[in-house]
């Protein structure tokens, strides 16, 4: 039995995934079963790093989303649209779909899913989160009989590294984005990455699979990594704890109905804990549920190659569902996604942490006093208060508090930065 | 649609596997479908932890796996017999069959599968290995893209528990089995655990699913930490390891015909490595493949939530299969298995590896010369020699050397064990 591939983009990923399916020698057998019936791409005359019969090439693209002998569409032109045009004209012509594309799935997810559902078509996704980890299908797979707690995610390769470059060689957030940058880690516009929205988006699709219902991508409130300095990440270190950018789902507990908290930002990992140790552009993510306690998922996030793996793995996962099944009735509802109703997101204000902040402060007498009286007036106990030393004529404390409801702290927050002595708050980083 | 099940065993995971079918608010949908038909125990008189009607309770297992009602039988009596019968008599009956029975799986795996490949039906053991940690499902249906080099793994939580705590507290081997046995992490004849029996029979496993062939049982080497010493423990950490047992499947390169390697023993990981950090009774698999790279799966080896949680996903894979299609005429080739010949194992004397050895000799001028020769002669070369100090009259040598053939490091051994001046060798260790 042949089963055929259309493959929409010959960029990194799709040459690696190309690549893996003309060379199945040494892999699972079921992959010479595969072949590459066309491939859409930007331009025929661009030179590749991969050897493909021109002949296969097009340019038209919903040709190939249209053509009665492909079984499966894998889509890795990225981008809202066209891709999103594409996967749906794909499912409306009974093609399954593979795709890497986080953004389009972040926002289009409960479209696509209801289009493939009537179509009777898989629409599968494990290389949009993670790379070559494993985690959408786990999820989906390996999982169900928990209730999910938490999903804490290092999503993002580009964010990562430059964390880690931060904190081990004690530069500045500016002088590791040009590196990363030279070194093709970042893009030459790097706002998704480091603005925590690449993290956002990949979030939105883990809860989604994880808490059974559509998540709109714009309840993810997200905060990036800009504005870590060095003096942060050392201050870190001095508490024991390390700077990561995470993607956070939380279900509320005992919330009725249930309601979720959505968030990416930079946060104080203690150094004990297994996220601590991710270091430069892996990924790893954290699934917690009853009964199963804690696993960690760890690996590359992002390349060619890896992604590659992810993108083969959900072809294998339909063909091998074809070869026992072709003219199924019904979709497999573990391989299938039906999120019924909308997730309901709790406020940030009503996100329980807690806060590590550095004020810098006019060196008078009483100004430690005055921090805590206003916290105290919000109801944001202090774990510790540490003037740490001078910038200038300013002195820096470091406050760090007990787990508080992030309104209350926004409130203290404003109440101090109408102080006097109060000249900038230049951190406010969640703990977790 | 309801599905069937039969439980075979009440134990810790029975009642654990139990307890989630019994409650499925708040899981995956698909469980609301699943109904625990009949339970075989030992005794009907027995308390237990978790109500059940009394009439689905019975002692007849063999009336179980012939049930007629039944769609999936859940193997969780543990032992080779009777569960290896009942298997094969669930399979020869039409059942489907979910096993958390390693030590059937790696003795018997050819046989059962053949028989459940002849009947149609799946047999999926996720909860083998690694308890609530995804890894068999992965390794079938998530990275079968790759050609796999590596699985390393600590798939022992028990005598991961015990080198954690002599590690962590400088306590010697059998004070911290007694401390294990009586918190329950350890057994009272703790032979399987600490002799590496039960990580033999979980690696080769998964190297028959990595590898696509049979494994013979006997074929992996296998050393356990019986003799680990506090005083190793100690040199690891000066010299910057830790000591962990692991269980290990590589893959030679260039070998023709495919070779592998298959041995568990415990091992110097550097400090550095992710294996390194994983502490107590967790459990920790690494997969190295191209082109994925590296992926480490983490999480609690053993337990009645976790390796519940991996019996009730198989269960919930295969009601899957058959809610979109109950008659179908082939197998799903991801979820099933078909190995075909027994792979090729390389003897251990053929490995490539670094050694950690401890020597206790004689002071007097020249052992180090005398040592340093017989390496030499047998083209073992070392990385360093260092005398650390004195046990009562002899002086303690730490030999760490470079990667060699373990063959020509074993006959070095042999005649450094002649010399005069060497009294004893108290510890030979594998360095990753």
């Amino acid at each position: 039995m042949a089963f055929k591939i259309g493959l929409l983009g010959l960029g990194t990923v799709g040459a690696g995934t190309a690549e893996i399916l003309l060379n199945p020698e040494g892999r699972h057998p079921l992959l010479q079963d595969i072949t590459i019936e066309q491939v859409g791409v930007k331009s025929l005359d661009k030179k590749r790093s991969i050897e493909l019969p021109t002949e296969i090439l097009t340019t038209d693209l919903e040709a190939i989303v249209t053509n009665p002998d492909i079984d499966i569409v894998v889509e890795l032109i990225g981008g809202l649209e066209p891709a999103r045009s594409l996967i749906l004209k794909a499912i409306e012509h009974g093609k399954h779909v593979v795709t890497a594309n986080k953004a389009v799935m972040a926002r289009f997810a409960p479209e696509i899913y209801e289009a493939a559902n009537k179509a009777k078509v898989y629409v599968l996704l494990e290389a949009a989160v993670g790379g070559g980890i494993p985690i959408v299908e786990p999820l989906k797979q390996s999982l169900g009989a928990n209730r999910f707690e938490n999903i804490i995610g290092i999503v993002n390769g580009t964010t990562n590294y430059i964390l880690t470059q931060m904190t081990q060689n004690g530069v500045d957030f500016e002088e590791v984005l040009k590196e990363a940058q030279a070194l093709g880690y970042a893009e030459a516009d790097p706002t998704a990455d480091v603005g925590g929205l690449d993290a956002a988006d990949k979030i939105s699709i883990l809860a989604s699979l994880a808490f059974g219902g559509k998540v709109k991508r714009e309840d993810v409130y997200c905060e990036g990594i800009t504005k870590i300095t060095s003096s942060d990440i050392s201050y870190a270190e001095k508490l024991g704890f390390v700077i990561k950018l995470l993607a956070i789902a939380h279900k509320l507990p005992q919330s009725e109905p249930e309601k979720l908290q959505l968030r990416v930002h930079p946060t104080f990992v203690p150094k004990s804990h297994p996220l601590a140790n991710i270091n430069g552009v892996n990924n790893a993510i954290l699934v917690e549920g009853q009964p199963l306690g804690q696993v960690m998922f760890y690996g590359p996030g992002a390349g060619s190659g890896p992604t590659a793996s992810a993108v083969v793995a959900d072809i294998m996962n339909i063909v091998g569902v074809l070869y026992s099944n072709n003219k199924a009735e019904k979709l497999d509802p573990l391989l299938s996604c039906s999120p019924q109703n909308y997730c309901l997101v709790s406020p940030i204000e009503d996100v329980y942490t807690r806060f590590y902040t550095r004020f810098l402060c006019a060196d008078v007498p009483g100004v430690i006093g005055h921090l805590g009286m206003a916290f105290g007036e919000h109801d944001v106990s202090l774990e510790s208060v540490v003037q740490i030393g001078f910038q200038g004529e300013l002195a820096e404390i470091v406050v760090v508090t007990h787990k508080v409801r992030e309104g209350n702290f926004r409130s203290a927050i404003e109440e101090i930065q109408s102080l006097n002595a109060i000249k900038n708050i230049p951190s406010i980083i969640r703990v977790l």
